[in-house]
């Protein structure tokens, strides 16, 4: 294998990061959270957000973060809605639904909810016979690779206000989705459209972790009770703390997912120039090229990538997903052996 | 502060760990535990246990693995056995609950279930308005330090076989457990015995870590979706196997237990020759000694510790905890303080 | 209101259920089921289903049926595929995953699943990230009124059995289907090939009760703990077994399915003959006219029903459904009053 | 068997009952609890406690009752506290932890909790490694017979209120209470000082069915998304408002009680009278007396009776209690065969 496009985790962790881990190994710190590191990690994801009274938590991962999030927010009979794509309409094995809670899932075009999409959902669920839709789910970047704009944004958390509805947003890739050329919001503005959200460290240079932030007041009691129910609550959370540490410190946050998108578009453009199409826009670190069934055949002996879906009888879609660690000549190495397949 | 005994997973993690994360971090590896260090580290737990055909699961943390491991072997109605002290009746915030199961909690006098305590509560439920006892919970070392001989486990192995019930060992602190002077029982004499356990990671050492082995082979099917429901399946799981990487090469995860235990009888023998008692007699890395509530208070200004119970009046045990970064001189700092304030 | 035609269980009971019931008022049974009517009820069920193994158990509703039966035999992180119309997938206000498990939905033409459906589904779904499919809800009839011919439950049937997936048939309206002109199968024939299944009493002339058959050995353990715990085992389980002692003595079991569906087509005969559509062929007691909007609205001064579904501008589909106790001459009225309408 | 005092709901119902549903079988009525007998049985139970804003909603049974008002005030990581002999912590299969919330059981003396009690438990569960107690669950009459005073509902009540705790009371023997001889409360008084209960049916002439009162409006939204969820709302809800339209006509519901008690106490005295002592005082329906095992065992040969506990090596108590529908004659013929056997 030379090199893998699988995902944005084959890597371990920022070189600033270890370093912080190593540094602070052997001081003496409090348990579950409440060591200096989670402390100073926590005050600066409030101050790079602009909430200044937001509760922050950190927590191991996106599945663990999706789940308790939700079923912290909702009484037995409410329900969240999703798109199909949703990641936890799909991809976490049931978790949601685990804690007791149906998902409500949506078609979309682009992974994308909207206040229409949301709306009809909501109408359809009319009496005591049905769920009660009362939180929304949107992940930004989505499952598909595609961007929240500041419109989009703001129109779904009008609505949601209007309608009694907590608009929560998965942010396993936000940094990638804020640093896209498709995106035109800053990480303050879309801090106040949102009750709750994540900065996703996992799958932005981080060994693990995704910083909860709970901006509405209702969703923060008993969320640490939550977290220790849900055996969330590392008893060493300082390791989460470090993540976030030297994720926040300077600009890494934001320049990883920079990084991991000008490596995607590359290999777009890249690919683009080759004649090729794609099932979506590229506009951020997972990019879906269309291509002969032979040749992703032949790639895959080099790459590492999942075919995504069948396009046509002798087509398919293939996902490449760029990180914080992928280099250049990774990428020119793909471009390269592609070029000399075709 | 001049050191804290509240707990052992107060520093991070032994050097060798950190090494093993340094050399192997930019290695591109596959994700959710199916990395080169999770599948090197599973086949030295199956060396170290004995148990060639085990399935090994490496989990973040004990709530977690205790939570995942019952609710993955339970029907909705069956419950689990434990001691009325058990850390899943008291000090998981209900996880085992959240999962729909009872916990049918037994008086002990140490800590400890026989045969006979948990034959009372399997006759007690005898017909369906009842739940059904199917898994016994015991922890080892328990929750107030005490410790499993060979022939107590012998004895509930054969109770549990003969009546149909599981047998869960919390190895949260198996090292402190197996290297204890009370202790007279190997590895894999003890891993023959239960249906499933876990050697502790986070308390001997690791930055985070329990490695679940399943012996008895019903109770495999099904456990990484359970993992991953649970959101237990970390994406760069590569890092729970470096923590037993480490632990496991050589004799590291012993002697970590082994020093751990030193310490804390160290404490114990220079604190009985100052003429206070105990608690329970001390044999692992918990201690409860028993002390004026005046003493205790002066204590508290240098050093951390739980007062545990009221003894009498004005004498109260408070929880003494060493661990693997215990040094020789926090011991004799801590005894000399003792001394100077009697 | 001249005549409701909202649902089938707007009326109490057939007679000879309430005479039972006086008759033996005054006896004093065993509760929880274990009485001599629940006993000799169950006899008849297995009599008339030829499963002479078969446990069975009354219940007093489809939705508590539904959820006992599904959350009984599945582990967590198993699912259960249903149409996307089906009365669990929507009705149960989450029922199903307020037992922790997963609902697979997929869309039908007319209500039914068939082997092609189901194994898309099981397909889809692949590694632990995901749910797995485990059984296989269908209802007959169905939601929409459709009935399942023998030879499309066999084929259920034998895919469920080569795939290791549990076929459960929600009976709620079981003997409409069976008496249905559509239907080509004896409820012994269909017994054999279903692994769980109900037959609906409440919508059938009883006041209260589903009798849960349970042909696959796999599901009958532990299944009245299940009952206990969910709050469904009634102490005067009697009343219970009085509805099925009345039901299932003689032929009023099939012949008040008979009499609803004699109504429905009558109606719907009626109806096309006076040139309008349905939205589904009507084969059973629910049926589905395409009225303009005006009409209806005239029609819903004397009738109950409800709108279905928005057919086109300005007409819609109704439902109406008859029952056991629909008289002949509520039928001609409202045939009487559309005429007159139109 | 001559007569059965195995429990209270081994006849059917008080014919009154039948009556009203036998004269209201035909007529055609809306589902699930919003028929006219549900309505009008709602009112009388708001007039019959004195609270006019109260919701009120009929369920089948205790179980069912006991989980879905716990499950429906609690959060997910909060706790009932409960006496260690209440139904919900011994007899109900686990249908709480069912539900994902620990029971905190306490010891004592009679059956009831005191504020001192349950202040014991809230005191201890300090933290969010613990489950936080936010539900009282008292029951009246107890599991051995005892009945609350005012003043000690009272003082339960202000604790509760002060400590931001929820006062349930599980009313399944609350009509034999309220005119028990050791009741010094009406109905309207006792309604006042809790935040939820319900007026049992089923033990007291009903064929199924409890009222639900739900005083405090906190506990009030979404009680009936609830109900549908745990399969709770009967399609034929009218056969519940029946129940109770006929047992609040008149003075029914506490003629039933009263009589019940009458026949209990006659029991008692002839008991005692033959020298007899009792495992606690007899003051309502369920009284628990001392016998030689010997003399239990001839007993058993005429009689149905729980053996309920060893009180000596060769002495039992038995559990024996009547209900609505005891007659004087089953009484005297067990205090004569008892004589006879001495």
């Amino acid at each position: 294998m030379v090199y893998s496009f699988l995902n944005d985790y084959s890597e371990g962790c920022h070189p600033s990061i270890l370093k912080i881990m190593a540094e602070t190994n052997v001081r003496q710190e409090m348990g579950y959270g409440e060591d200096s590191l989670c402390v100073g990690a926590a005050d600066l994801v409030r101050r790079a957000t602009g909430l200044d009274n937001a509760d922050v938590h950190f927590l191991s991962g996106a599945t663990q973060a999706n789940k308790i999030i939700i079923a912290s927010a909702l009484r037995p009979f409410e329900a969240v809605v999703a798109a199909k794509t949703g990641h936890i309409a799909v991809h976490e094995a049931g978790a949601i639904e685990a804690t007791g809670h149906k998902i409500c899932t949506v078609e979309t075009a682009d992974g994308k909810l909207t206040p229409g999409l949301v709306d009809a959902v909501v109408r359809f669920h009319s009496d005591e016979h049905m769920v009660k839709p009362r939180m929304v789910y949107i992940s930004n970047t989505t499952e598909i690779g595609s961007v929240y704009t500041k419109t989009e944004l703001e129109s779904l958390s009008v609505y949601c206000r209007d309608n009694g509805l907590y608009l929560f947003m998965d942010g396993a890739r936000l940094a990638q989705a804020l640093t896209s050329p498709a995106s035109d919001i800053s990480l303050k503005e879309l801090a106040g459209l949102v009750d709750v959200f994540y900065l996703g460290g996992t799958k932005n240079g981080a060994l693990l972790g995704e910083a909860v932030v709970i901006n509405n007041g209702e969703l923060k009691t008993g969320f640490r009770h939550n977290l220790k129910q849900n055996g969330a609550l590392l008893a060493k959370g300082r390791i989460l703390g470090a993540q976030f540490m030297g994720l926040l410190a300077d600009d890494l946050y934001f320049e990883n997912g920079r990084h991991a998108n000008r490596m995607a578009l590359k290999l777009a453009d890249g690919i683009a120039n080759m004649g090729f199409c794609f099932l979506s826009a590229p506009v951020s670190n997972q990019i879906f090229p269309i291509l002969p069934n032979s040749l992703i055949d032949k790639l895959s002996l080099d790459f590492g990538f999942y075919v995504w879906s069948t396009s046509s009888n002798d087509t398919s879609s293939i996902r490449l997903v760029t990180s914080w660690a992928t280099t250049e000549q990774a990428v020119v190495t793909f471009l390269l052996k592609l070029k000399s397949l075709i």
